[in-house]
């Protein structure tokens, strides 16, 4: 299978959760050495969850399959342009190449507004949203602590 | 109980979650009328999975156990500043109000490079770790255009 193949599974698996109202029209397919081993479509609405992004449930799975949180090996496929909660898991998971349909701004033209979230982070959105207050860092820093203390940890 | 305390509550999780090597040090709750309904600890180490940050478990049980997808009616505690991916999610959760312990910064010097990914959306990254490449937005407008002409479809 080539790219373009990839990226028409990705849409075919969208087109299906759209058709079963699981979601909105997003889907995602992991690779590893030229086979897709993920494949998801969004489904906030059929989990009630809102991380379930068709991005994050592909990371999920491949992690769940691979029984590792290094994707490195591996490429990503979406049919749109990542929100920043997908684009950031993509780093977390530490996928270093990732293949996009639709621009964000096309998403923002069907009602999803990944586009306000990353005006939000680079600060140029005109409204805020969500409301921020730091409390009890001196209580946070002293587990900080304790985590750069603790002998026996696995690094990520 | 009162801010503080939902913090502290926060803290135990994170220090729980760390003492079991299910992750670093991170914990999260969220508070419903004055109610934690949801706890969690960071869990990428023990679940294999680099999307199960706390705040990301907390929404998924607290949308679980209430059964929606907007938590607008909820605040979130977490003994960190969000990464981005958490950020969003609180985002697409509709959460309003956010309180945090630890900064980026703290989080960085312990070695989670929630900043890293902070400044590749800003622009400011001086290195790139996620190449991107857009392919096939043709296949995908379509998608975008049928879900545009869905009649039957949840809007979120």
């Amino acid at each position: 299978m080539n790219k373009d193949e990839y990226m028409e599974e990705a849409v075919k698996e969208a087109r299906n959760g759209m058709e079963k109202n699981d979601g909105g029209p997003f889907g995602a397919v992991i690779v590893k050495d030229g086979k897709i081993i993920a494949s998801s479509h969004n489904e906030v609405i059929s989990s009630y969850d809102p991380t379930a992004h068709a991005e994050v449930l592909a990371i999920r799975r491949a992690s769940k399959k691979l029984g590792r949180f290094d994707l490195s090996d591996c490429e990503i496929y979406s049919t749109c342009e990542p929100c920043p909660m997908c684009f950031a898991a993509i780093h977390w998971a530490k996928i270093k190449t990732l293949y996009f349909g639709c621009t964000k701004i096309d998403a923002a033209s069907i009602g999803f507004d990944d586009k306000f979230i990353y005006d939000v982070i680079r600060g140029e959105a005109k409204e805020q949203k969500v409301f921020t207050y730091p409390i009890q860092r001196d209580k946070c820093l002293t587990l900080f602590e304790e985590w750069k203390n603790k002998e026996e940890k696995t690094e990520y």
